[in-house]
């Protein structure tokens, strides 16, 4: 670890220039730069401490908020991702969600509606567990509509993107990018664990055909709805620990960047102390003499 | 610490009896049974550790839910409480709604209508911070809505979480209970804490005139809406060691007496492992000798 891990601003290297057309095929998911697990793990912990420090900051302060947005192929960490990084911030004013398969309420509506309803108020902060990008990713690979319908989505993501924006939301999304390899190791790491069973189906594991029709749709998604308020980064998580460090140096420094500020007190701080002296004391006494 | 500490039966002493009058001035806020600093907090840790994966599992399991209830005097601790207990449960699937003052377009409707829109799914564990009980609570106390509309609200409470439990929610609600003493103590130290400054406000300091209308009020309410399916705990909260204890060792016993269950899979094991066998030796063939 060099002094330009420290400062953060080796983490760059892994956000999509808004100019560039991902190509995660050509990406390195078992990179892990200059790091070593040692070093990346007192990073992270020093991260989370951070985080946990603006996002009280953040509630307080009560005007801006944050998205995050993860996204990965099944077994990339998404849920590891959020129990051992994202999910040590205090859940007042920190909540995850998750989007699976629509309901039927929520079908009844365009694609964007069950999305907005958990988007962060004010002073919050939000991470979505899979997304509305899910509307191009799974239903594109699938079919699960007409190419026409899934092809305008990309626009409709990004005024959506621009409309929270607009009011105060910044948006940092993550791309958790694994091997193949690395995914069928862990699907069977998983058969090992009877307490993973539950999540097994067999239906998931012919991913030989569909790895590449998937890595498409995600080149073209995360190409395609990148902006300054809302970036992509791609991250390599082959090596968990890795991944966890790059994620948590991130939010931290959109944390550091949106500067949330402690509100000052319009209180006479004085005048309150007295009056708690008072108090206390009253309260003594009429202990010591009872009426 | 003996065995009927570990077992944990000691904790019941703590639940108000549902044939009686809730006498929150004769209870004893410092109380901390026969527990030293070091056996509650080591207890504590364990408790937590077992939430987490009773949580896990009820996720899983994905058909029973728990509401859990935090009500208090200002500085009684709720926001510790859950900082440093409730909150170490796994973020998704475990939510906090906190319940301030109602908005516009809550106080349109009637005072149940923004709770029940966050109460938990099947799967789901959701504390409140403040509830639909501040509606017999501080609205009563200031005289926010007449006698007779207050008056009403115990019924309908009772009626609401009635519906909840049928539909397989488990109700616990805790007053952490303080002394007044205490309280007073405690707003002091915000006061040496300038980064606690904003929590302060000149209106929350004559506690000495409301503090009996307060407690009167609580003690109908926790008379009034007490049953078996959503008892209430009248947690000493003077010392938070003891009161971290006692919220986490009757939420552990709550989730143990749910009992959820991690389904049985119904996928074929040995089928999909010579599956990824494969699918991994046609991936490594396919890197040696690229077509």
């Amino acid at each position: 670890m060099n002094q330009s891990d420290v400062d953060g601003a080796w983490v760059n290297a892994h956000r999509l220039p808004l100019a560039k057309r991902a190509r995660l095929a050509q990406v390195d998911a078992g990179g892990t730069g200059s790091w070593s697990k040692d070093a990346a793990e007192a990073r992270t912990d020093s991260n989370i401490d951070a985080m946990r420090d603006l996002q009280y900051r953040l509630f307080v302060e009560g005007s801006q908020s944050l998205l995050i947005v993860l996204q990965a192929a099944d077994a990339a960490g998404k849920d590891g991702t959020i129990r051992k990084v994202l999910g040590k911030m205090n859940p007042q004013g920190c909540r995850v969600y998750g989007f699976k398969q629509p309901s039927t309420l929520e079908a009844r509506h365009d694609f964007l509606w069950r999305i907005h309803a958990c988007v962060p108020g004010a002073g919050e902060v939000v991470i979505f567990n899979r997304s509305h990008y899910e509307d191009v990713l799974v239903v594109r690979v699938e079919q699960l509509v007409p190419k026409e319908v899934w092809q305008r989505r990309y626009e409709h993501i990004n005024a959506f993107e621009r409309l929270l924006n607009d009011r105060g939301t910044r948006i940092v999304k993550f791309y958790l990018h694994i091997s193949q390899e690395e995914q069928l190791k862990r699907f069977q790491e998983r058969l090992q664990d009877p307490a993973k069973h539950w999540k097994l189906s067999e239906g998931d594991y012919d991913s030989r055909e569909r790895w590449p029709a998937y890595e498409r749709a995600f080149d073209d998604a995360l190409t395609l709805c990148n902006a300054e308020h809302a970036p992509w980064y791609i991250v390599p998580a082959n090596k968990k620990w890795y991944r966890d460090l790059v994620v948590s140096e991130v939010v931290r420094q959109t944390l550091e960047q949106m500067n949330p500020r402690l509100p000052q007190t319009t209180v006479d701080i004085d005048k309150i102390n007295a009056l708690l002296e008072r108090e206390l004391a009253e309260l003594k006494a009429a202990k010591v003499s009872p009426e």
